[in-house]
């Protein structure tokens, strides 16, 4: 739930009026799972992102951000995917707006699994086959193609923030491997 | 997509800052079209809530409402229909947070189907069984309980606003009636 | 629902044990709307096989078939696809097993849109990105590329056997358009 | 994956003929996981049956049954639910027919992760609510419910047999548990 990026504009938010919002609504937000796929369809690998924190402790993280005012939901999936993948990445943004599922992020933590300091994030959930060379466009960020064997291994899983372990877990449930 | 109760205090949103926040943010939202199942679970009847406007037309509706800031979307979920349909609907939440599909309402009609000229709002459609009497709350506000086959009839659909009859299809074709 | 191979030998059926077969169990298919998208994975296009009948009347068909003994699903789907759209047509399978919909054709007209003399079959349905060429392989066996506006025209509907009408506008529904 | 009627008559199968066509054909099943929810829908509970094996071992299953000629997959949820759950189950056969997922079981281990011996099944895969009392009908079996929590349980998920505990954390994937 990293935004590295803050838009301002007309129709757009100061950081002042974004924190403001913070406080008081539910932002909606999308994730992505980006996956590698064969012939079949079948996962061959998924992506997580990775960078070093302040403390030199690795953190990993989906590809995730907040949905703009007056953007539709396609345009923030490929937005956030080009922002972390670079414009080469070549994603294949599902044809159907139906997400696998909700993440709801509480600036409490234990409602739910997922857990954002900052706000209250609800986010839609999507699985991003992704077809292109990745190029990470960020500081210090890289992508990491892993098996989805390796993706279950609890030392990857604890390397991801707010509760985005269990965002992949159910996708890769969703997926079927 | 009509609100009428406005929450005050703590977290939540004056009516100036809701309308300020309106002009910046998309608006999380849910829709949810009451159904009456069997014992099957086959939909022998759905609900719209009707209304007759100011110019004596009458207009149709799905329960719809916001998400407010700390809500989980299962609680927005039951406070809605409780709202339009009363105490005594025992509704059945579904158990999986995954929507039938999302609904996207632009201030500007024609980049989707669905329209909301006071805001972006981003609408989590589900549709929901009743089991219990309902008794709307609201003046003016009464609860049809249409077969699907009365719900596809184009008079029908034609009073529905804001795009909903493209969502009440799309509830239809998702439940395969 | 056209099948028009046969296959035979271990762990498959004969014509007759087929027939036999389709007399007693519900036999497992495939349906697939393939579909053209754009970078944001909006669908801009979608696929009707064509052939002219023995009547001389035009008759539309989703791609489908058979799930073969042993056959992962992924693999009938990629089967079925090149079947009728040839090697190059380059299909997307999704990565994950969530049918959109399940339909039940019946040999008994009436007990759900969808009917099928021969037999009774469950079909997983699926709408699947094509980025090649489609070439169809079969005689008299054409792939028409539509608009959705125009797939769902009454006289393009009409054209769909065995209730893929309703099929179809189910897929369309799913993706929002 | 257990079946323990076996249903004759115009248009079922012998004994024999079931085994042949299991050798021939994919069998359509259904797979269930009954679930107790609250009010606002969390799912408070998931039911696994129970049995002694012959070995004096537990062995845990989901319910689970194939799906009869000519009948409705809605039909088969509740006659394989009240098969198991008895008549007082009171079940909420969801209103759509999208499955949360679809299980494979192959004859052939290690195709996928579900594994049944006697044949090839594809299964379409439920959550279903629950509202009533359970009382199991047949012989040696008990339906136990158990916390989203325990059910997570190594202990527990090493009791289902032929690659089911990876169905129940697909469910409770897919439930947000």
């Amino acid at each position: 739930m990293t935004e590295m990026t803050t838009a301002t504009g007309a129709g757009w938010l100061s950081r002042d009026d974004m924190d403001a919002a913070r406080e008081r609504l539910p932002i909606l937000y999308v994730d992505v799972l980006p996956v590698r796929v064969d012939v079949h369809g079948t996962v061959t690998a998924v992506g997580l992102l990775l960078r070093a924190g302040e403390d030199g402790q690795i953190k990993r993280a989906l590809v995730s951000g907040r949905v703009l005012y007056h953007e539709r939901i396609r345009a923030a999936l490929l937005r956030h995917i080009e922002k972390d993948l670079g414009p080469l990445a070549l994603p294949r943004i599902p044809p159907a707006p139906q997400p696998f599922t909700i993440a709801e992020y509480f600036p409490t933590p234990g409602v739910t699994p997922f857990h954002d300091s900052r706000q209250h994030a609800v986010s839609l959930a999507y699985v991003v086959p992704v077809e292109g060379d990745s190029a990470p466009q960020q500081d210090a960020l890289e992508l990491a193609w892993l098996s989805p064997l390796e993706a279950r291994d609890p030392a990857v899983l604890a390397e991801l923030m707010n509760g985005q372990s269990t965002l992949v877990l159910q996708a890769l449930s969703h997926l079927g491997v």
